[in-house]
């Protein structure tokens, strides 16, 4: 099934916060959710999603979410904010996992599978031969750190979805149409 | 340039509410908006997006948002919370504008040009001769009223992105990749 990695160097480490943008734009983190693991009136079960925070206080996070196992969710920001707080502040949510985890460990747990780097001079979408099996990685509004795409290049490639910068939450479901036209 | 018409039943037509979710399923037009009208660091210009609301208590309203003309905005929820309690409370806002006005009126002011209203069961997307001055007609969560889909045929045709059922925000986001491919 489709993973995604999506890594927030600042997004907030803890649950306390007013509101997403402010909180190192976990909205973005939300956005990126929303585009990977809703339909109309459904979620994609056959998708993991993979979040790394960086920001203040305790990175590096990594919050892990199992579309097969996700319940009790909206698809509007005010819940994303609310579930977002509860599982960073320690509290349990259904198909969502927290942990202690770098970028840099989440792509070598990773290693045997196809990962694509997504980045505006890579491959064309249009010419690479995509799986549902597939891993897609991609940074924040800023982008990933050089050294950690530097790293997910030792066991990927790039991936380019053209020549438009899109929101890193387009990225995500133009990858999803991607592969469900497969 | 590429124009959306987005009819949302329920959105509420007033601009007093709590939260979007609750205020008819507001988040939805948030969603198409954030999808419609944004690059990463950008705006599309060349976007137009239209939004009919038929909620509660004053409908129908349009809201008519003009990419080369809008400025003071942010990307996340909150934000766009507040600018549509602003415009429907009366305030300006540059690139927004509102007034009263149906679905038919709307769909009607766009005759000559290619309108195309997604359906699960149209002309597929890859078979569809798409070009960036077409519009793209949705309904949301619960889809278009029957009478006024049929109005909508009379103009265009039916546009198929697959067999997946999309959130109304992907299937924006799909067209416009499409389109940006072209």
């Amino acid at each position: 099934m489709p993973e995604f990695v999506l890594y927030s160097r600042k997004g907030r480490t803890v649950g306390k916060f007013k509101e997403l943008r402010t909180a190192g734009r976990l909205d973005l983190v939300y956005q990126c959710i929303l585009m990977g693991m809703f339909t109309s009136h459904g979620k994609r079960k056959d998708t993991l999603f993979h979040v790394i925070l960086g920001g203040a206080p305790q990175p590096p996070v990594h919050i892990r979410i199992d579309g097969a196992e996700l319940h009790d969710v909206r698809t509007d920001e005010a819940t994303w904010s609310r579930i977002l707080s509860n599982v960073l502040s320690g509290e349990a949510h259904p198909g969502i996992t927290v942990q202690k985890g770098s970028f840099q460990s989440v792509i070598k747990g990773l290693e045997g599978r196809r990962i694509w780097v997504l980045e505006e001079r890579g491959v064309h979408v249009g010419d690479a031969e995509l799986s549902r099996d597939d891993v897609f990685v991609l940074g924040d509004q800023v982008g990933l750190p050089k050294k950690d795409e530097s790293f997910a290049l030792r066991y990927g490639e790039k991936l380019s979805l053209g020549r438009k910068r899109y929101l890193a939450a387009a990225c995500v479901s133009n990858v999803h149409f991607v592969l469900d036209q497969l």
